[in-house]
């Protein structure tokens, strides 16, 4: 007998026949179920695990991956990819769900004695992810592609020491102009005109030469436009998703293509 | 009004209203909260994501910590790590769990606006987690304490190529007699002495010596004992926890006192 309400009930204290029901009709039917209660749990595979009894919650997704969460700590205590399969029984006063990867030889054995709830999910969720990139990033796609600053521009160093901080890339120009590029992935503000324009002080009191100052970022902040002119320091537009694009290609880009062979 | 109800009801369907005040009555008491609606995510910090609207289960813990979970993945599409802080609020037709870290200046925005089930719960888990090494970990720890194996052994190569497959540690004995050890991580059985004794052939061929052969696990299987004494091979027994032990010990010793600094 499977019960067949509606996939969004949830079930309270439920005894463990009524839990193993309901956990058995989400997982045959690749629903999201989550079961919070008292288990204990056991791993075999590479290596292997064993947690002693405690409550937790227990995800079960539709791509078949699961995770067991304690009540603390942001990463998983067991988990298994997508693709593992499901069985659960009841078995000696507990509820076994047995979450398994055939081919690599994986078991997560999860042994409710007690549950606190049983909820049985049907998501749709469609929405797309964005992710945009960290200022390392960008720093990172400008050294794979330089010409992101301006045709000609090599970079020649990354993180240089200065007295206040770091710079971020030290390159030159096609000129062979020794030149400062700061980069900021949000607006950037006078605070940052001020940072480039110090690297730049340090840096040709070493040097003695015409040294170029480039702010990179998405946008110029308000007022920053204006101090910038008046430092005769360069803007340069480039966004953090510009930036993510580039590393994306490189990672689908096979080695061999950078060493033409 | 905030609800005082007992802490582990579950609200299905509620609205965001009733939604708002179980949420923010669930984190200002560290408890553990499970949130399941169609929502947007937006992360600010060190780089930035946008997750467009969709259904997703959002799990705060009591040592604040939290994820949102897309029904598909094992990892979660967005986090923070314990230590994080919560504000709730309902502004516009949504309701807003906002999770940020000051000092990191890191920031989740998650906008309900629809709610399947809100859970509040309180979970004991006290239980100990024990993990066991992999047959890499013991591997591994043999190199860093070669005396596991038997006093005066040194290993000279791993994962040295033989036509059946790799010698997990090939070494020589205090008498430099060349020595091949395999490693098992469970009961080695007859498989597992009757692979190292093939290893031992290929190596005869090749160095037409004398040759010892070691079968490091935790116990011999039935029939492996009577196998392993007729081919004249070893056995040492070694547990993967004890392997966990040296790796552990090793961690926690500074770098320092490997350098004699």
């Amino acid at each position: 007998m499977e019960p067949e309400g509606p996939p969004n009930n949830t079930l309270e204290s439920p005894t463990l026949e009524e839990a193993y029901r309901r956990v058995r009709w989400g997982t045959s039917r690749y629903k999201t179920v989550i079961v919070v209660g008292r288990c204990r749990v056991d791993y075999d595979g590479r290596a292997s695990s064993k947690l002693e009894p405690g409550e937790r919650i227990l995800l079960i997704k539709p791509d078949g991956s699961a995770l067991v969460h304690r009540p603390r700590d942001y990463a998983p205590v067991n988990w298994q990819p997508p693709g593992s399969l499901f069985r659960t029984k009841l078995e000696k006063g507990r509820l076994l769900v047995r979450i398994f990867r055939r081919k690599e030889n994986e078991v997560i054995e999860v042994r409710f004695s007690d549950i606190a709830l049983v909820a049985v999910l049907d998501l749709r969720d469609t929405g797309a992810f964005h992710l945009y990139a960290s200022e390392k990033d960008m720093q990172q796609a400008i050294l794979v592609e330089p010409s992101l600053i301006e045709k000609g521009f090599r970079p020649i160093t990354t993180e240089r020491p200065v007295e206040p901080g770091f710079i971020d890339i030290l390159g030159v120009d096609s000129e062979n102009t020794l030149t400062v590029v700061e980069i900021k992935r949000n607006a950037a503000t006078r605070e940052a005109v001020l940072q480039l324009q110090k690297y730049i002080d340090v840096l040709k009191t070493e040097e003695g030469r015409k040294i170029r100052g480039i702010l990179v970022a998405p946008e110029l902040a308000r007022g920053a436009q204006k101090l910038l002119a008046s430092l005769r320091l360069e803007f340069k537009q480039l966004s953090p998703q510009r930036c993510a694009q580039v590393l994306k290609r490189l990672k689908e880009t096979p080695l061999t293509d950078f060493f033409g062979m």
